[in-house]
């Protein structure tokens, strides 16, 4: 095997054109074993190796630096700078991350997720050597998508006057995660079908030096690419045209699917070019309940739509689902900032806006949430998908919305905890015209309690008490409803009292009356909730109760990025287990409980 | 005067060429005096009238809808559109906003004030229009620095697929607040040197219909101009080239002083241009102490780079001192994003950056700050301008940077009230190599102990106790730690006991230690923190004594925007005097007190 010999970049350099393309084939088998086996991002990687083995050619890593867009291409990089292990041996799957991760090679600068930073991120790099007076190369190589993104454009405006070495290297795969949405991907189009050569050029209008090679899946042509920019000495764009999940046809066909794949999709029989067999009808779930609800609005209300930030299959927003909403779906394009302020207008111009958002994504747009939503208090429904403590990398946890959301004024963020209050709750926000509505979706498995809501939702910041007790009181919100009701059980059955249980609906308020109403034959309130304490639900009942006999215990996250910890781990370091938290209310509780 | 004939744009229509320019004359001198009087955007303002009057000519508003950017050059729109009752009449000077407000006119669509969104917004309004199967012209007026904003990218890219009516007008000035930065300002420049003729074109490459027009100041050309892109049915940018401050001649010449200025700078002597009158020297402010600290800091170590997203004026970045920096001084133009990423990367590189944003607009960076930065922990000053509660318009509100900032893991968020404290920490946060440091910059007039500060910061969340009292602590937050104080010796004059003070110094974290020995000789603590409690500083303190004897009252300001309410009023509202805060303490110390 190649790969024996290939422990850092710089053992590439001795090798033929043949054995680097023997390589590519060695890599491409491993990654599609891999991420097989563990799931993970295939069609990014397997368009990238070629490039990538060709940029290590060329370059001298980690003297000169590499800077990866959402680093979700990067395991080709991975693989060459030292960490083939945990490709080869699957024993060694889960060692490293999906992400770049400085802790595991010196040829990672930065623990990157999130999309459109690295043109920024490279900025900075190429300008303090330019203060320190280094000469190295500087390399962001973005794409996928990414280039949607308000970061990326900011960053290519200030690279662009940087007067020195940076290059900027544009994995054009036609692709973001689903289609490329915007104006900027028609003329990445016209580039590509000149061979870079049309004068309409968005990156030289930037003012970047501009370089066009049309087959990055040639280890060859891209070693001529690379040497070409190598050592530029002003900001430099090379536009490289690849083929998202080469290598794996499936994966080339199916590029939207293939993008983040499951275990098992490099083989099932789903995507078998003859007799493809049809997986078997999926239960009820929370994504599913979402898209046929918007559906049968928007059949029954042409100003229903729908919009996605570019990642509609993460909520299950299918490209059938899409094709049936026409003209009533918008993909933005990686552009949340974009998104809310395009919602807000929406719902200004009579439209009843839908817009669904990855809980670790919405931080792109606080101030658009901020200022473009709730300062002109639009009337949009905002689904936030997928918040919650989880075993996620460091960088797309989802503990982070509540704090980010809900302390903004005028919005209104609802945490359903089954079926039929989230349906109510998606009813109510669509059709009302004073708040701008959030909703948590539940991030359980589909709960149904087969009995309608019939909550009237106008009334913000009403909690609902789903059991009348004594002593004490538990507040459950959203996914840590059912926690609360198991913990309520506890309680009975162990300490001998019926406590009181509270599912409050809304995270942005306090419902006064329902906790003054507490007072008087209560003595500990809790706090359940699915996310961040600092700036969280929690300690709004805190403070509420600050000047009163209740004492107040708080159970959710600790401020901190968590990367990749098992669910479970969290919940025992966070008290989120029923003993624990029974174990905290003995503590809490007065002796002559 | 011609303008008494104008009620609504509609006025406009019957009459000539001659009387619009005269009525934009007598607009005009009511701007100048207005704005000389109350202080507010000026430059801006002068260099849209004609442009503007043109637009409501040409256009049908409120039918047409038109979005303005930023909104500080919509003073000519207001006083076309039934408010110029507040340009003519000196004691109706403060009826209207200086942005545009929805409940002041039919033709203003959105309060708006930070900037970049007027394409985003322009985007929804007419997508609302397609779906509702509409007519209507949208325009979006962008301009005077905001199109390096990263949401103004995501707009376009996404306008210009729209495939309908939607006409982006760039009041292109060739300035931001202060001189552009960005690559994108030389394609500007090009296309204003050809007369708007050359190849290399930003708006054509994103897939608009580009038109130009070289002499914004000329009514007559903007009506032609107009009348070219009126009912376009498909995107379409109008690059309209202006004189920012035109006819005040003052403001033609100093544009970025006269961006934003202060009463009497119409006629201040400071600006003759013969002999000029120098203005006394100014007292020592926290904005100069900043700046002789970076200079003093740049010219030692080459690492130093001061950073500016646009908004150099308002803390002190003068010219001189820009000018002095060299290559240590970045203004990224209106990017806040890059330049969180940007400064994390040069941290990262082994710079030492300094970056300056005003609290209202470090909104744009949750995400940059949470993954660029903190997940990263590169050790960045970041200086936060103008955090306080505030008499300021609804969109320009600084109350809720704490919120923001303080909930993100790693951060560590620090509140200087005096000037050694804060003298301290900048050199603390510059020279240590693990934290993201945030300083929220006093806003009160500066107050000098005249005693070397010398605690250790690197000892995080420790809290100063700067008085040893009992029963009650009052933990006083950096601009509030005076009114800590002053309560203390209210409460020891009137009730007779002396109370314990802390400076927190922190307000990432609470001192657990220091809050633990609160417990056997203080019944209450009450925290005072200048900002939104929501989310805020307080509340940690709530939950941090939830399970205990000792109560807790936060004082801060309500989750609300508050819009122009004078800053006595707020302060009332939210018991932030000493006197109110006394009363608050007497109903919940303990009868026996």
């Amino acid at each position: 095997m190649i790969l024996d010999k290939i422990n850092m970049p710089n053992d590439l350099k001795n090798l033929t054109i043949d054995e680097l393309n023997t390589l590519a084939q060695e890599m491409r088998e491993l990654i599609v074993k891999k991420v097989n086996t563990t799931g993970g991002h295939l069609g990014p990687n397997l368009g990238i190796i070629e490039t990538t083995i060709a940029m290590h050619y060329v370059f001298n890593c980690p003297e000169d630096k590499i800077i990866f867009d959402v680093s979700h291409q990067c395991y080709p990089h991975k693989i060459l700078t030292g960490r083939k292990e945990g490709f080869l041996n699957p024993e060694k799957y889960g060692v490293f991350t999906g992400y770049t991760a400085p802790e595991e090679s010196p040829c990672d600068l930065f623990k990157v997720g999130h999309t459109s930073t690295s043109v920024s991120l490279a900025t900075g790099i190429a300008k303090a050597r330019d203060l320190a007076g280094g000469k190295e190369n500087v390399l962001a190589l973005i794409g996928d998508g990414s280039l949607s993104g308000g970061e990326a454009y900011e960053g290519l405006n200030n690279a662009a006057t940087l007067n020195s070495n940076i290059i900027i290297i544009v994995n054009d795969n036609d692709m973001s995660i689903a289609e490329n949405a915007g104006g900027l991907y028609q003329n990445l189009k016209l580039l590509r079908d000149t061979k870079g050569k049309a004068e309409l050029n968005f990156f030289k209008s930037l003012g970047f030096e501009y370089f066009y090679e049309d087959d990055g899946n040639s280890i060859e042509a891209m070693i001529e690419a690379f040497k070409k920019v190598k050592n530029a000495d002003r900001p430099t764009v090379l536009h490289v045209k690849t083929l998202k999940g080469c290598g794996l046809r499936r994966a080339e066909i199916n590029k939207e699917r293939f993008h983040y794949i499951m275990p098992g999709m490099a083989d099932s029989r789903e995507f078998d070019e003859i007799n493809p067999v049809k997986p078997a009808p999926q239960a009820e779930t929370y994504a599913s309940i979402t898209t046929d609800f918007i559906l049968k609005k928007a059949r029954e209300d042409k100003r229903i739509i729908a919009i996605s930030p570019a990642t509609p299959g993460a909520y299950g927003f299918t490209k059938e689902f899409r094709e049936k909403l026409g003209n009533q779906y918008t993909d933005v394009g990686i552009a949340e900032e974009h998104a809310v302020a395009y919602a807000s207008a929406l719902a200004k111009g009579g439209a009843k806006p839908i817009l669904s958002v990855m809980s670790s994504f919405i931080q792109r747009t606080y101030d658009q949430l901020s200022q473009d939503l709730c300062l002109n208090t639009s009337p949009i429904t905002l689904l936030i998908h997928w918040g919650a403590i989880s075993g996620a990398d460091c960088t797309h946890l989802g503990t982070f919305d509540i704090p980010l959301i809900s302390n903004i004024p005028n919005m209104v963020y609802l945490a359903p905890t089954n079926k039929e209050e989230y349906l109510r709750m998606l009813e109510w926000s669509v059709e009302q015209n004073e708040h701008p509505v959030g909703i948590r979706v539940p991030f359980n498995a589909l709960k149904s309690t087969g009995v309608s809501d019939t909550t009237d939702y106008s009334k913000i910041n009403r909690f609902k008490m789903t059991q009348n007790g004594e002593k004490l009181a538990i507040i459950g919100a959203g996914n840590f409803y059912e926690l609360a009701m198991t913990v309520a059980q506890e309680v009975q059955c162990k300490l001998g009292f019926k406590p009181t249980v509270i599912n409050p609906l809304f995270l942005t308020g306090v419902d006064k009356e329902m906790m003054d109403s507490l007072k008087c034959s209560h003595s500990l309130v809790i706090t359940l909730e699915d996310g961040c304490l600092d700036g969280g639900f929690g300690e709004k009942i805190s403070r509420y109760f600050g000047n009163s006999d209740i004492r107040v215990l708080n159970f959710g996250a600790d401020k901190e990025f968590t990367d990749r910890v098992p669910l479970q781990e969290l919940y025992q370091r966070y008290h989120l287990t029923p003993e624990l938290i029974l174990e905290d209310i003995l503590k809490a509780l007065p002796i002559s409980v």
